[in-house]
């Protein structure tokens, strides 16, 4: 078993110790730190243990590893101290504001011989693992275009996530999931991005972003999150050689459509679209489709915290690498850069 | 009066003749020319003269203007010889391969006299004018984000639309459209663009593409046409500073949502979205939104054969303005070089 502490028992931190973290994964939560003595109260009535100081919980030899759940800004410097102190090291998403903090970390975690790992939880969300089943099991054929959105109208909550100095803003704090996940899919190289960032609601970090990715493969994928969205767009929308497929919210309401027959261009019935005619935009005939399931699907990869105590104790491989980590923090630099952001 | 004569009396062809030009608009179809014959058959049994030739056509004295619909790469040629043989043009959309030959067609017309009009028919959609009604009458306040999408599954239609020679491809066919209503909308020059063209069906020409256009002013326009989308994104979807507003389909079926208190950050609730909590995209309460309706439209300009009339006869102002196809058709050109097209 390993003992955890969490650092930083804010919304993350305690959702981590009292939904994640489960005890057949063979990590408990034994304790946590937190600058918000209201923080602390309510780790002490969740029943574990609380330190006065930082180096209080670092100097704890029952500690096997901390959970670092703080603002962005804070990750590096919280990541090094532990690793040095000998802990390993679960780290909340985005890891570091940039990809020169996650070398120096990754250098700290080679010189200790600590494990640094990266929580990218959303690769075990539902809604990802169904179409990345899609695409491993081409049941529409080979996907070609895939559109992931999220879209709220709450604009950014009111903490440190407005604030560039701690690393707010969407990119990095939903960004980052959405383009683990599409990285974590595709496995090919990006070719050409570009990125259009949103700063509508007066903010000094984004309030929302469109990337656009083609990678090497001719996989294509729309990337957006929008905070100022009263209405929403499908969380998935995906094209394939031989179909579409939608999921449409986290409930996961999906539809799926397969291209089952030929379709007939010379007997198309067109169809009154505004002031024209249009053939092309007339739907296919019936026999030509058809309406599968989505199949339900289960992650075929561990659990993060029994990976993560496998990760320590076992030397096994990480489902989440250190160098798909940084791949989309490089990817995000760029989204930066390309968007002409001024630093 | 005015008399036309069509030439091209296809699907297009027709279509204006049974279902477009109206009487009232004090235009009349008079004769067809066509060089299929069943063509010529059905315009003969719609109660029209036929001609054996385009020159026939042309020399009668009775054709006070002809409508050009025939394969793009047509529209050059006959629309300076109608000219010069003493004709107004109506000239379907795309009204030339290039802005090169739009340009030679203007100096005809302004060395002959002869008015030349291009039929951008999609103006008076009425899914576009409750989007135009929106955009000038702010219910929403500033639309600041215009998705415009048009999605079938059928490919491109087999005939000359697939052929580069003649100007097919979805760029050219629909994409014509949708970027002359954004333009037609959206008074501001053009900041920067980008595009991405589809050949996923293996033809010589593009079977969709997506575009990306940001104005001067800060409006977005993401501008798409599929062939290959088995399930359909929703045909408009903006974003005002105080809402969002969608329409399906060509059924006007819609939904507008209007942000009428403030959204309280502090006592939002996080809804589970899979693996994770998240306030940034919950909904927002019910109190701080209301759902409106799409007030119902009528454009604000006259109907195109009646304003053609006037423009012949009364030399008034075009709805379609010559400068404004021109500038729709540089835009096609800069996104076609974009996406790195090679002619």
């Amino acid at each position: 078993m390993l003992n955890i502490g969490i650092i930083g028992y804010g919304g993350m931190g305690s959702y981590h110790h009292q939904q994640l973290i489960k005890e057949e994964d063979q990590v408990s939560v034994t304790g946590a730190f937190d600058i918000k003595v209201d923080r602390l109260d309510l780790a002490r009535r969740n029943g574990i243990k609380t330190y006065h100081s930082l180096d209080e919980l670092l100097r704890d030899d029952t500690i096997d590893a901390v959970l670092i759940a703080t603002p962005n800004d804070s990750h590096k410097e919280l990541a090094i101290k532990a690793m040095e102190q000998g802990k390993h090291v679960v780290c909340e998403k985005p890891a570091m504001m940039s990809v020169k903090e996650l070398d120096e970390v990754l250098d700290v975690s080679k010189e200790t011989g600590k494990t640094f790992m990266v929580h990218q939880n959303r690769r075990w969300d539902s809604d990802f693992l169904m179409i990345r089943d899609l695409y491993n099991q081409k049941q529409v054929g080979d996907l070609f275009q895939i559109e992931t959105r999220v879209h709220g109208a709450n604009g950014i909550p009111g903490d440190w996530r407005h604030m560039k100095v701690h690393g707010g803003g969407m990119l990095l704090d939903w960004g980052v999931h959405l383009l683990d996940q599409i990285l974590f899919m595709v496995n090919s190289p990006i070719k050409e991005v570009s990125c259009d960032l949103s700063y509508v609601l007066g903010d000094e970090v984004d309030d929302g972003f469109i990337a656009y990715l083609t990678f090497e493969n001719g996989v294509r994928a729309l990337v957006e999150v929008g905070t100022t969205n009263f209405i929403k767009l499908p969380r998935w929308y995906v094209k394939g050689l031989e179909g579409t497929g939608v999921i449409y919210d986290w409930d996961l309401s999906n539809k799926l459509v397969k291209q089952t027959g030929a379709i007939d261009h010379h007997n198309l019935v067109p169809i009154k679209a505004g002031q024209g005619l249009t053939k092309t935009m007339a739907p296919p005939s019936e026999e030509a489709v058809t309406e599968l399931d989505f199949p339900p699907v289960a992650a075929d990869f561990p659990n993060f915290y029994a990976n993560f105590y496998d990760v320590v104790v076992n030397h096994q491989e990480p489902v989440v690498k250190n160098e798909e980590v940084r791949r989309v923090l490089a990817l995000i630099e760029t989204l930066f850069d390309e968007a002409g952001q001024i630093d």
